[in-house]
């Protein structure tokens, strides 16, 4: 076994050529195994293992620095640099991170969730190493996926400038997380595709040589034949003044090694396109990456026997108590076949994804209604921008996407579509805590960064029937809005059946539930004329508010604009209002109520020594929420049935209530 | 005279392409007389006259859609669309704006104000038109300065695969602002001075024949000579799936209008590169256009006669009753000039910014140290990445920043120096109200997207000398920092000559000011024994504070931590607590302050019935700014000495107090 004898970089470069590919093998059986027990990105390392291999074999980490982009790839090189044991317990809080992290090991540059970062983040570190005239190397290691955000672009612009010495690895997989869209995409085909890549292949020595030789100042005048060909094809990473290499199998090591060797020598901005397989080595995998992007936390014969549709959310964690659910579905499924019937009711609704169809539950979506579906590919600064044009035209554009990337899109939100005004719906997906995917996927701050934006509507529905009923009453709401919703199950899902799309109007009632939806207002889901008041948002908050006794519980559906007529109401000398909110306190929920209730009482010259009701807030705290646990992001932030209980029991001074 | 018969896009069709030239004469001469009085954007304009002609010679607006990008190319576009009379008034609450606005007119598409948004607003009305079956036409009008901010890139990977009609006129005036720099421009300078330009002028006819007739199937194998040369260096936007034309002389209205009318009638994405020059036909801005991008409100002959540097920022408007005090500096100036004065005295400082070097007072800096000044173009995301590299490689990155453009990198802070708790100092400039540039400029967010941000430390300075400080302070300060200043001039600056670093503690003092810098820590201007305290954060609110009588007055420099220990000491009954600030209520410093006195009030028992001091906020509102004039900002949001004293007034219940 070669997989036990390599412990660190070290213990790698002691072995020949031909054992490494027999380390490769061994690490990648290792991988299926020990991913689909754990759970996590499966596809995209199965992928890079040779190159990873090759890339420790050839530098030297953590001297050199590696820049795994997006993170997730990192598996192998988790397992290379001393966490090989630790991978039993992948993305639990007592085991390690699926992402780099430079907490966990020195080898682990940055820790990068986000896509199209790590050429930016190389270029600062490169212009640092150059200043302080330090001597070691950076590789971005960037998949095709990543290279449709915007990002790169402008990083790729800077470098054409900058002359720094840098060394991209392109991971061309031949797709991003689903189905890899766009210009680009057809770009990297083409480069694969054209013949130099066959002839590179077969005649690697003799095309390398005047390549790695004086080939960098050979013209197009003295290149011959098909060599020529290769140069026109490589002229979009030429145009950036880059030197490009490739393309490369990326599951030859030998070929791999060789090739990192003579690049790494070179003095100047480098590119090396590797073409890799998503899901190598695993057939099911390789046959259907899109699905093996991320896998559940359960064995393979349980992931096949959930139900359809659940599973195919991209990086969904099953729950191991929903295998007794047959028919559980996630909010986002629901979400999108909703909005599947809503579309077919009313043909100005379209729905737009930045490479997040599976995840966001768009699938049916995408195939009933090819031509009202765009998928921009990982790109929420354009997602959100055409949206609004479509707004503009008289469309009814709904804008599906996590929590996390639409801080992408901020910037956006805030110009093309508040300024405008115009109708455009979020569908915030894995929105508060996410659980294994940690700190840089966390969706705790929506609420703050929307709710700051003018002219926005913020919705979040207490379960799955309500989450449908919001967007059957979004379709003719006239104004921004958004809609977020956790990375959870429901277990009902039989209303709103009738998607006929009602008319809006501040006090337009929809009938299909007991408490209508209505503009602003919130619902008393429990009135037990105790003094306090719990005020929950979302699924969560209420469920949790659920397992305390003798309070009043309200479902604040609308986060902005507050239900203030409510809030006067119980605004009241001895009560006790919570908020509850999976969110950070900073701009969030409960700094509105805070706020309202402040400004009404100092408005108010009568009361001017009466202190009106008590407010506590519970939410996360001003740190990052590294918790790869929901239910520990919760303990960790204090916002727990104890929690809240201990508040209530100070309020009355231990007294029963 | 030309010039007054037009007064709609119907005027203009009439004249011949003669009478064209003549009108696009007198506009130009127009353009620079009033320009010079009311202030705005001169050199982008006198370039885009003739295009600007032409397009609407061939196109109907408002039926066809212009976008222009950045909007503030579009003068000579309100001039034909019926707004000639209210160029006097340009920029002014009373006039126009000075960016497109459907507010002012159906033939302004979006209000747009930052860079590179049209042609993903394009696409997605272009789809909305497509879907419906409209028949109009759609042109983004995009400078070079906006391709390099990388949403550009994502728009263009989507139509790649879109297949949409769309004619991107790309106005290429061979600068941004300032300097256009990276490698989009370099390429862009290729294109320009590859023979093929020349030959393509001389022989425009012949070289267009092959073009626009089968021209687009032309082959490489085809195409001979020059031509295909010409065809090499246009792959970057065919890489794309964009057919490219050009490129073409701007300035030539006859070419101008043939080119328009022959690619309107392809049904594909095409690219259309004009070259243009900025400044064009006014001498002195031809010169030196980057000082000319946008010219003070006053006449000319006082212009030249303001102090060196403060008229080269960009964008700064010169306050007429600035003339009189000759030492006058912006905060801007005055900040890089700080820098420059840490850096001789620190190796690891470096400064980055957007293409906005003049804008931000880093000039000096520039010249000074050019290898520790990083101008990443029009490209935030990418800038604040880079920080955090040059931070993780063990620098002191600054970067210098407009308030509204560091939302485009929001994402960036809260991952890429978040995250890694790294030491990024962002100079945030242009915050708060910045008038004349109106809705799309306003720097009134920034302390609500930063505090919700962990990590993070928010401070703003009551003058320059305290800005000059607070740089001071910042520079071993180890972890992410913002201090943000608005538009303003400042009339001292002698302080803070001796920039030694000084080693950060919590408790570490500065000692060149009366109350030196500690982190967290308010400093009280006035204590006059009142039981009204104004907490007023930056130089604007700590001037509007001085103007009220018998209060307390704090200089809030810290937002973020607040200074905790003093709320807790003056939050008692029959206190009131006033917060002043320059940006919006929600998520800003006054809730911040209400919240944490609330969690106090509630933490405390004893004190259940206990008012404490009341809190009134004074901040924008939940709306966009829409005033050009700083004071009336401030007026419409209700943050004027005349609410304040009425505030006061009603706690005492119309009492001295």
């Amino acid at each position: 076994m070669y997989l036990e004898r390599v412990n660190s970089p070290d213990d790698l470069k002691k072995l020949s050529i031909s054992e490494l590919k027999l380390y490769a093998k061994e690490a990648r059986e290792f991988l299926v195994k020990t991913v689909l027990k754990t759970g996590g990105h499966l596809a995209s390392n199965l992928g890079a293992v040779e190159l990873t291999v090759a890339l420790h074999y050839v530098f030297d980490c953590p001297k050199d620095k590696f820049l795994f982009d997006v993170g997730h790839q990192s598996y192998i090189h988790k397992m290379i640099t001393g966490r090989l044991r630790q991978m039993s317990k992948l993305r639990a809080d007592d085991g390690i991170s699926g992402f780099p992290s430079p907490l966990e090991s020195d080898a682990d540059t940055f820790m990068t969730g986000h896509s199209s970062t790590s050429i930016s983040l190389a270029l600062g570190l490169a212009r640092a190493r150059d200043l302080s005239g330090e001597d070691y190397k950076i590789l971005p290691i960037i998949g095709d996926g990543s290279f449709t955000g915007g990002m790169v672009y402008e990083a790729l612009n800077d470098i054409g400038q900058a002359d720094v010495k840098l060394t991209i690895i392109l991971n061309d997989n031949k797709m991003s997380i689903s189905k890899n869209i766009g210009a680009i995409s057809k770009y990297f085909t083409r480069l694969r595709l054209s013949r130099k890549y066959n002839i590179f292949r077969a005649n690697v020595k003799k095309t390398l040589l005047p390549f790695f030789g004086d080939g960098e100042n050979l013209t197009l005048k003295k290149a011959k034949g098909r060599v020529k060909e290769f140069f026109l094809a490589s002229r979009l990473f030429e145009n950036f003044g880059i030197s490009y290499y490739g393309p490369v199998d990326g599951h030859n090591v030998a070929e791999l090694v060789d090739i990192f060797r003579k690049v790494s020598l070179k003095d100047r901005p480098s590119i090396i396109h590797l073409v890799t397989q998503k899901g190598r080595g695993y057939a099911e995998a390789e046959e259907s990456p899109d699905k093996f992007h991320s896998v559940a936390a359960a064995e393979k014969a349980i992931y096949f026997s959930a139900p359809p549709n659940t599973q195919q959310t991209e990086n969904v964690d099953v729950q191991r108590d929903m295998r007794s659910f047959p028919t559980v579905k996630s909010f986002s499924v629901l979400a999108g076949d909703t909005l599947l019937k809503l579309a077919e009711k009313d043909d100005k609704v379209v729905a737009i994804t930045a490479a997040m169809g599976l995840g966001t539950g768009l699938e049916c979506f995408a195939k009933k209604f090819r031509d009202r579906y765009f998928d921009v590919s990982i790109a929420e600064q354009h997602a959100v921008s055409v949206a609004a044009g479509l707004a503009k035209g008289g469309y009814k554009p709904y804008f599906f996407v996590y929590s996390t990337f639409l801080q992408r899109g901020f910037d956006q939100i805030l110009h093309e579509v508040s300024l405008g005004n115009f109708p455009v719906k979020f569908l915030i997906d894995r929105a508060g805590a996410v659980g294994n995917d940690g700190a840089t996927h966390q969706g705790i701050f929506d609420f703050s960064y929307l709710s700051l934006i003018p002219n926005m509507t913020i919705m979040t529905p207490k379960d799955g029937t309500e989450l449908a009923e919001m967007i059957k009453w979004s379709a003719n709401f006239p104004h921004p809005l958004a809609i977020r919703y956790p990375k959870d199950y429901v277990t009902e899902y039989n209303v709103c059946t009738d998607m006929t799309p009602i008319t809006y109007s501040k006090h337009g009632k929809t009938s299909s539930t007991k408490c209508p939806i209505e503009y602003g207002k919130w619902e008393v889901l429990k009135n037990c004329g105790s003094k306090v008041f719990l005020l929950a948002a979302g699924n969560r908050m209420i469920d949790l508010a659920h397992k305390i006794d003798n309070v009043n519980i309200i479902n604040a559906r609308f986060i902005k604009p507050l239900n203030r007529e409510f809030l006067y109401k119980i605004n009241k000398n001895g009560n006790l209002i919570i908020t509850l909110e999976d969110n950070v306190l900073s701009g969030g929920f409960g700094q509105a109520v805070v706020s309202y209730l402040n400004a009404e009482r100092s408005a108010d010259i009568s009361s001017i020594n009466e202190a009106g009701a008590k407010i506590i807030n519970f939410a996360h705290g001003d740190r990052h929420v590294n918790s790869r646990d929901v239910a520990l992001s919760f303990k960790e932030s204090g916002i727990t049935e104890k929690d809240i209980k201990t508040a209530i029991s100070r309020f009355f001074g231990g007294l029963p209530h």
